[in-house]
């Protein structure tokens, strides 16, 4: 292989091994020459649209129903809610001409779609019955981030869903929250094999504007913290400012309560790429990767047209029941073994003149390297049973790499050495957003909140600043 | 059904039944407070998306990959093809500020994508192994139309897709003109029944830049063209201004050729809405509707429980196979098939006492009207053939009425009369940009072009002039 190719960081100087991952294996090219907007790639993109249509599957399971909302919002909408407006206004595109006229008033890009939504909300919705309405929207989104960049990570225009929902009752609004989790977990935890904690963030923390903010923290291999999800619940505060109201069945009016919900498919792909790679490159989900299996004929002089047509008999069978790629380009086996070991298909199907007299061919797993001579008769279902297989320890492997990374504190000291490891750490503490500054001062790290549902209650005085605790929160650093 | 549910206008006034019809069978809401940009509402999002899927289908089954390129692009870029520019910058949103900083360069929204993709081209183009190279991107673009804007006919953002391939040779970028006319086919007329012509648009109204332009055009109830696709065969007009080459297999450097295709999701949506609804509404084809089967229980008093348990048990054995609604809603029965005729159902299930007393159920198709009783043990078979037919019908009539509205004219003032009565008028002509003025002041008519592939002789002189003929081309009024 040459080193153009191949990976030549190890996994373990991560900031590094990614950008090379992301490049390499053909993800996202950064030459386009606006900064922070990167070209997705086709082995990205199919994952990103992959990722967007599990999501829509849970939705639509789950009663949300599709809108398009329009991607331009005039600046007087995002001026109705005070907090919303302070935190947006510094972070979004503006545009201000069309063609050769300056526009009466300035729109900008939506950088979340609640302006956007909620006025017509208002409109929609008159009675009881008009509820729960739950709209969902998939497309991207635009944010001036100031901070670095990095494909997939952080950008300025990333790919996301967001879904808002309107409900009679706090109570309703809150079940929204745990239904909200349903959705993530099936998706990033049983389809991709990503392992999350899910937050009630601090309220210095929030969403702008909302009542509370639950965020879905996942741990990236460096030990610092990636959140790849959230939900809001906003209460009234938007159906307030917005004139979101209903009729009740006692013919009163009320203001409604909203949620809305995020998972931001840009930051579940790079966790899929961080979490799963290894020194090679990416090792795909098997229900994401674009091919699931490759097939590899390798021919030997006097031999070809056997091999070429085994390997084209069994590419028409498999491609029945999995993505398959049967690749004939000329390069020799050892080449294309390792490019789409960079790319992270899960199974190669290797076929020599000695696999075809024996009527069997080589499969070998991406996850382990792990090779097994199959009887062709037995391919597809061996194939079938590799996937669960692989997915499984994927999903082990991840899991009992997040698991490792949450560590308890019971003074500052404990606490210093254990965010120095990565990861979260448990602590007991005063939750007064004056000791999260002297935290983040002190260590970089942050409070993520408190363990949705948890409900445990502090042990010791608070480790920071030794005042009584009044809460179990977990902290860490993170993108 | 209370007047304002209802369709009042009927089809025959075709601008006001239509917009009618887009509010009430809840397709778009115009009172987003931005002009031209409506929200599009559950019940055509659902269907746009499906109309995306089905051209990404086809991509992937011909090779094409995905991508995701920015939705901003520089001012400079779009400064690179001479024509492109000239055209295009009258029309597009400009950029100026990001949070409270002013931009060094304006970037502009897509209003389609050669000026982000082709500089990338430019970049991973190297050798004649790169080719061909054909990838597609499915969003949104933006355009600020100052004609007057109509829900999915004329919108400052649209819904589609846009395909971009490169190609070692000329003859390689016309037999994708052609790979695109089948990829059309296969999803406009195969799976949405909607009749099409495909013209070689004459040179004054190629797309900006274009060698060659063809388009997709159907004929809309009131006898105007609707364009819903367009294919343009750019040549090497972009590949030198943008420096696309690649080194042929003689080691020389050549530029490339390209093409690039863009179905218009919007559009077609609108034609399907336009040619198929009737005067209760929608009419969907089956492929493409939200809802396909809805039930509806008819309650009468000591009849409830045996006709709901019946309902339910029918609705899950239908959703394995159908997209299936059941109306349990608390409004009287003759309201729910108004509703659900206005939205455009395909067919309707009604259950009352007394079909369940006879083990049956009743079924209503939508198109026709026609109500047929079918045993209980046979309504899945039944309602998939129904649903085939329905389609065929469908089809069949929206074909019949394109072919009454094509018309030919030996002179002028037989134009002029087949003109009045709308469709696409074959004429003989000159082929001069002049006299397709002329047509225009005269008659508000334009030259649609040559039929793709027909290759017809004239046999008269030009229709309009009285000059030579050239070619033989169809004429019509257009949105």
């Amino acid at each position: 292989m040459s080193e153009e190719l191949g990976i030549t960081v190890p996994k373990k100087n991560f900031g590094e091994w990614y950008l090379e991952v992301v490049k390499k294996a053909g993800l996202a090219d950064q030459r386009y020459p606006v900064k922070g907007f990167p070209v997705y790639m086709p082995w990205a993109m199919f994952m990103i649209k992959r990722i967007t249509r599990m999501f829509e599957e849970e939705f639509e399971r789950t009663g949300h129903e599709p809108a398009g909302f329009p991607v331009v919002i005039p600046e007087s909408s995002l001026k109705k809610e005070k907090e919303h407006v302070k935190s947006f206004e510094k972070e979004v595109f503006w545009i201000t001409h069309a063609g050769k006229n300056k526009l009466e008033e300035r729109l900008f890009l939506r950088p979340t779609s609640e302006t956007a939504i909620y006025p017509m909300y208002s409109l929609w919705i008159r009675t009881y019955q008009d509820l729960p309405l739950k709209l969902y929207q998939s497309g991207q989104v635009y944010r001036y981030e100031t901070k670095m960049t990095k494909p997939l990570i952080r950008g300025r225009e990333f790919f996301w869903l967001e879904s808002h929902t309107v409900q009679k009752t706090a109570e309703a609004a809150q079940k929204q929250v745990e239904e909200d989790m349903r959705i993530t977990e099936n998706v990033i935890e049983n389809k991709l094999g990503i392992p999350f904690m899910l937050f009630e963030r601090p309220p210095w923390d929030k969403f702008p504007g909302a009542e509370s903010t639950y965020a879905y923290d996942t741990i990236m291999p460096d030990g610092k913290i990636a959140q790849i999800a959230t939900t809001h619940n906003l209460g009234r505060n938007f159906s307030k400012p917005f004139n979101i109201t209903f009729t009740d069945e006692k013919e009163e009016k009320q203001y409604a309560y909203q949620t809305c919900f995020g998972p931001g498919v840009s930051r579940i792909l790079s966790a899929v790429v961080s979490i799963h790679g290894d020194d090679k490159g990416l090792i795909l989900p098997p229900e994401l990767a674009p091919v699931q299996v490759v097939i590899i004929p390798i021919l030997k002089k006097g031999h070809e047209n056997k091999v070429k047509e085994k390997a084209h008999s069994l590419f028409s069978e498999l491609r029945k029941s999995f993505r398959v790629r049967l690749d004939e380009r000329s390069y020799r086996p050892g080449f294309k073994y390792h490019e789409w070991e960079l790319k992270g298909v899960p199974v190669r199907v290797e076929i020599g003149p000695d696999d075809v007299a024996k009527g069997q061919v080589t499969i070998v797993r991406r996850d382990s390297g792990k090779k097994l001579a199959v009887s062709e008769k037995d391919v597809k279902k061996k194939i079938s049973d590799i996937l669960k297989d692989i997915f499984d320890s994927m999903k082990n492997r991840a899991k009992a790499f997040f698991d490792e990374n949450v560590r308890e504190a019971k003074n500052y000291k404990e606490l210093k050495q254990n965010l120095k490891r990565g990861g979260l750490v448990k602590i007991s503490f005063c939750y007064e957003e004056a000791c999260a500054k002297k935290l983040k001062n002190d260590t970089g790290a942050e409070v993520r909140g408190i363990e949705f549902g948890a409900n445990e209650k502090p042990v010791n005085k608070c480790v920071i600043c030794g005042k009584p605790a009044k809460k179990v929160v977990y902290v860490a650093r993170a993108y």
